[in-house]
């Protein structure tokens, strides 16, 4: 029995998310297709985090464990060879038995990208606006969000979890030219919860709520009282931390 | 009559190319139908360099005489609205009726991005090549590409050209994490130039020819005398500057 641990890269754009569906193109069916094909006998493959359709990869971590064994540098470049050019393994190692993608991961991080100008070249990767937001209190939101704990208004009505609680341990904007970085770092992130939060605030960033009332949604625990979501293209699986 | 200087960002990967074609989506076919719908009376356009099937643009410069007259930042925004995704009106203003996109151009500047890495995010603005050139060799190329001015060797056989003189005003390497790129502004480019040139130093770094060999390429005046063409999508054009 070998534990792989992969990291990936993905464009997003034309897959239907990571989780696999029949019928639809998205990256664990791509990734499995892949795999099969190196381990015909059988593998088990878990993710760090589900993205959905059109949120993209930087450091998407997926263990693979099988019974069948090769050094992970051939296996990396054996799947690179197999995969189409939206999917990219960017790291193999192997790790120990109990290290799980999902369960033993204690810290994610996602960048959601604005632009405040158009853009051909960027355009798969940031959420193109129109108008300019007051950048102070979209660090003054940023803020906030660091001071909460709850986010059950900031998730899909309906979801399936057992509990809101996250942890934030970073929450910050980076202003570049005609460009807005929003960073954020949690334990565990609910469904819609970093498009939901960045929607809302560019709300209060062109002047619709205050960062007052942003704050008040929180206690609202319903996703009526939250904003827009932003677009799934603005949102990107930066890096996934482990404790070993 | 009013004369605009529009500056354009597109994203190559699916035109046939800058210049118009029957049955071919370019991206000169995409801008004249938008202009065709603000300017239905007629317009004439001119754009500072053409490029081939699958080059991008940062900064390509095109000139569009017309009668009809329009505040240019109305004329940008009309522009981008009827444009697809990937073109985008970066700036437009108006000029002299004597400034011309092609002939009044002094210097234009092309960018070839190499990487060392897969990637999937930057797939469509990089060659992805999988051997790790030695740095100090392109270094040595790029001074020479600096000292030449004839590159007959270096432009596709049988281009159709008065001569083939070039200023090389500036030509360099920089090198990032797993990615390389590569410089140069000339007052004029031949066809396929900057990517035959960045196909043979790349055949210096790794070794199958040395910088005295490309050096002496130059002086056969013959395209076979010279090696590989990198692939386009590498290729950008980044900006083109004017005396006035």
């Amino acid at each position: 029995m070998v534990n792989y641990k992969l990291i990936l890269e993905y464009d997003g754009t034309d897959f239907s998310g990571f989780q696999i569906q029949p019928g639809q193109r998205t990256v664990q069916g791509e990734l499995q297709a892949a795999l099969n094909r190196l381990f015909p006998d059988g593998f088990y493959l878990t993710a760090a985090g589900r993205t959905d359709a059109g949120v993209h990869a930087a450091g998407q971590v997926v263990t693979v464990r099988t019974e069948k064994s090769y050094a992970p540098e051939i296996l990396k470049r054996a799947l690179n060879a197999n995969l189409p050019g939206d999917i990219v393994i960017k790291e193999a190692r192997e790790v120990p038995l109990d290290f799980h993608a999902r369960f033993s991961a204690c810290r994610r991080t996602y960048l959601y990208r604005v632009m405040t100008a158009p853009t051909a070249l960027q355009r798969r990767f940031v959420w193109q606006i129109s108008f300019l937001p007051d950048f102070d209190r979209l660090l003054e939101c940023a803020e906030i969000v660091k001071r909460q704990n709850d986010f059950k208004s900031f998730t899909k009505a309906g979801a399936e979890t057992e509990h809101f609680k996250c942890e934030i341990y970073e929450s910050h904007w980076e202003k570049g030219e005609n460009e807005w970085v929003y960073h954020i770092t949690a334990n565990r992130f609910l469904h819609n919860m970093v498009r939901i939060l960045v929607g809302t605030m560019m709300e209060v960033g062109r002047g619709r709520f205050s960062a007052a009332a942003f704050e008040k949604m929180f206690n609202a625990g319903d996703r009526r009282a939250a904003g827009l979501t932003a677009p799934a293209r603005g949102l990107i699986l930066w890096r996934v931390d482990y404790e070993f």
